[in-house]
């Protein structure tokens, strides 16, 4: 029923991560295939030539690319179980809107915690706060962003939390104290089997960036 | 039936331009507001606190923000007229992923046409059209992105087009001719009257860039 699914990540992406969940979720089997960053396979060029990145869903022989498009094509495919998105179209703008600021604000800051130096780095770390706080805000007393159920927000977000030890290590920092409530929610998602299994072990994701920096050349 | 719809808009925004030509597209009357720039209305900020950006489109009384998310929404609102999105799951993955493209390539660069110098400016001119390039090959012998049908990818690119003339201005390059096919499908898409009556006039778009040159102090 489900066709041949095969996934094409890396250990540490966290774009990779969404899909992992969103497919545990929906109970969806699949191939997962580990590409080696630094030296992609020559089908993942051949399945994602624009972006040339992970993660790349693939199902029945056609690539879906860009994590958040590939978590929507899931939850179209897959609609019967365990649904990502709401059914009202102004809540699923609403859901869009905050994947999309995960993407622009939290993405963006959290990977200069650790590749940035000196008062950019200084300000990253304000800015990713203040982003979390932003976050907590909108999610109030919900237990997850979309109310009572874990959805598309929540599988949006929850990877990066597996990466905070690597921001709060490499930055100098410390995330939870700050944001509590925060915490609290990514611990209640970490408690679904299908985001434990699919979460990165975070001691892995801090050796990952130790080799980005080396990559990158950020001392 | 529609409701109260209120767009916040600046006439020469290629994303207010979308949700202009997605309305017309769908026979939604709806109120437009001018925001200044410069001095945008309290009221936009009350409406887009995160992004602070035109467009919202705002529908009795809640906002939607983020061109491409407020296209989707129209479309899944007024879904019985002049679809946008296709129906097929991954029909749909493809026209979101290549209206992303839009956004992160033909956006990203055009406006490094005008806002950088020097070896920057040339290697956006070059890359500009590539991406331009990348459409027409997206694009083939199809009239429309999406096939036979005006669709989504169009919605999210037309207004581009309405820039061309400022890009070619101030970068000092042609496009049209290095882009036969892309100014063909240009053409076509301009001939709909949600289109030509939805787009800027390319020399006020000139003249708003002029502007925005002297804003950011680009000589």
């Amino acid at each position: 029923m489900d066709g041949e699914v095969i996934l094409l990540d890396a250990y540490a992406s966290m774009f990779g991560m969404r899909l992992r969940i969103a497919l545990a979720e929906k109970g969806v089997k699949y191939e997962y295939r580990e590409e080696n960053l630094p030296k992609k396979s020559p089908f993942l060029f051949q399945m994602n030539p624009i972006h040339k990145k992970v993660p790349v869903l693939i199902h029945n022989g056609k690539p879906i690319c860009e994590s958040l498009i590939a978590l929507q094509y899931i939850d179209e495919v897959w609609h019967d179980k365990n649904p990502l998105l709401p059914s009202d179209p102004y809540k699923r703008a609403q859901a869009r809107l905050w994947a999309d600021f995960v993407d622009q604000k939290v993405h963006t800051l959290g990977r200069k915690t650790w590749s940035a130096k000196g008062e950019e780095q200084e300000a990253a770390k304000k800015e990713f706060i203040e982003a979390l706080k932003v976050l907590e805000g909108e999610l109030g007393e919900k237990p997850y962003f979309g109310g009572e159920e874990f959805g598309y927000v929540d599988v949006a977000l929850i990877p990066f939390y597996s990466w905070f030890h690597a921001y709060e290590t490499c930055g100098n920092f410390k995330i939870g104290t700050e944001c509590p409530k925060f915490v609290a929610w990514a611990k209640r998602s970490m408690q679904r089997e299908s985001v434990s299994k699919s979460l990165a072990d975070p001691e892995k994701v801090y050796d990952f960036v130790l080799i980005l920096k080396k990559h990158f050349g950020v001392e």
